[in-house]
């Protein structure tokens, strides 16, 4: 396995070491990509991988079975499309892609490919205990059919890097956090998007440029079910934790939220917190896909569509407007 | 005073009966009303006011002080406009009209009577306690400029008359439910609304016909501040309480929520719960302001206000579209 550029969350790969892979090389994305914490934490788990300057050196030379690419978020899309033509299976930072061409030419590998190389973006909230149950339980059919969703991401914004702060090399926040929870509503409704309409704003953020630190879409999706997501930077930074994750999900039945790692039903039988499942590690299911044990939780067409759906959501946020898929 | 229709919330003037002021009559706003439990809470309260068939002719004869009105939504604003030029004051449902041409000459009207004649939207959830501390928060300063308002309203639905089943004589679930998350967030926000674009669904409103069960809005404000408010009927009727209403508040400084009664405050210091300042009684504040000792919390233009973006959201709602103001 090689990891190219530290800027996103390799964390899910350094969680799954084993006796089955070893991190043979690693090298930054782009030329001013700062990967010292990521040689740091290898170092303290005592692993000395080769260290290259250029990442299609490391590729030619080193010939990986996987590749974890998390650089400067405008140039995962494009390495993802050189990772893939050389047969490369990849785990790949969301969005998977920061413009619509290179999604496009994603698509099209991704066709020619038919799955013979695999990849899979990093939703790995999905895995975490308490989505997972949301999913079971609406599974279940404990809570009808879903009528209504609302998403929230709230972050804590701190001192982000350079590459945030443009536009071209962030690539937005509704399609870098937001993203996540369009992932949640598809994953979990198991509908398509009808319409986005979006607004952002970038007041307030405390000399960050052009990073948005507000946002929110209103989505419409198939059999007239609506969902809101509200994305913001504005999480104090005092807070004992940096994420305020949460999920509603409004059904004929009943309605189920997720707040603070805990789930809550309300149905017939009044209000509780019900038992959470045991969580997942998406690093691992992806590992076994790509030794064909299973297919992974995240596929990729859903990795293709949720970046999908996450820049017509910037699209239509940047022009006010709403966009019909 | 007199009492038009008992369809909504009437029960704002019963708390404050005292010796200021009498209920002379009352009588339904429209032929087919059946106001018979307003008939069987006054008698509870060994109350006999004369009952009319006709409120126009109870108008004529009882020549009231003060008019509350809440009859089939559709017939509020047309008898709002009657009773205003009687100058009649009117502590009236909300929204205060169902389509913008009766909206339109009580605005009229409005600028005639130059606050001679007093009237008020039933937003009496602005009293209860924890929206006033919300209100006060909000103006101490304590989570800095507003930036996002995520607001809720989340109702039982169980049997609903049959004007409710109708959009002629309903006006919709976003006027008569959203309209409260609306007024919340322009009172406390104290800004003005630049866009809305909206979506609501009539499926699963088990045999409601024309009653919208599902909608949300997205509104941008002044400054671009952005709000986006959820409105269902699907709360399950085994739950405790009729409502789940919420607002969440994210400021340059702190994030402050509204649920369930509480208020709670995340800031540099950490999450907490805040205590909460008295609730007031909307009625009471209402004849005050008639009487001339204070202005009323909820204002004419305020009432005006919400009523006019509630009935936007309906048409942005229906047509698929966004709407600028």
């Amino acid at each position: 396995m090689c990891i190219i550029g530290s800027s996103g969350h390799y964390g899910y790969a350094l969680e799954e070491l084993s006796e089955d892979f070893e991190i043979a090389a690693i090298a930054p994305g782009v030329l001013n990509e700062d990967i010292s914490h990521l040689l740091f934490k290898l170092e303290r788990l005592s692993l000395k991988p080769r260290v290259y300057e250029n990442y299609s050196e490391m590729l030619k030379v080193e010939k990986p079975d996987v590749v974890v690419i998390n650089t400067h978020f405008y140039m995962n899309g494009r390495i993802l499309q050189e990772v893939l033509q050389m047969g490369i299976h990849a785990f790949v930072e969301k969005p998977i892609a920061t413009n619509l061409k290179d999604l496009e030419r994603i698509q099209e590998l991704y066709l020619l490919l038919k799955k013979e190389v695999r990849f899979a973006a990093m939703f790995g909230l999905r895995y975490k205990a308490w989505f997972l149950t949301a999913k079971h339980i609406v599974e279940s059919g404990a809570i009808g059919d879903i009528r209504l969703m609302n998403a929230q991401k709230s972050y804590k914004l701190g001192e982000r890097p350079a590459f945030f702060r443009k536009r071209e090399t962030f690539g937005g926040t509704l399609a870098w956090v937001g993203i996540h929870a369009i992932d949640w509503i598809h994953w979990i409704s198991n509908k398509r998007f009808v319409s986005v309409c979006a607004l952002h704003s970038r007041m307030a953020n405390r000399n960050h440029a052009e990073l948005e630190v507000t946002g929110a879409c209103l989505f419409e999706l198939e059999q007239e079910v609506i969902a809101t997501v509200s994305v913001d930077y504005l999480r104090p930074e005092g807070v004992e934790t940096h994420d305020d994750d949460r999920l509603r999900i409004v059904g004929t039945k009943g309605v189920l939220e997720v707040t603070e790692g805990r789930v809550k039903l309300i149905d017939e039988d009044g209000t509780r917190f019900v038992p959470l499942t045991e969580g997942g590690r998406i690093f691992k299911d992806f590992l076994n896909c790509v030794l064909g044990k299973n297919e992974c939780m995240v596929s990729e067409q859903q990795s293709i569509y949720a970046t999908y759906i996450a820049l017509k959501a910037m699209e239509a946020a940047d022009n006010h407007t709403t966009i019909r898929f």
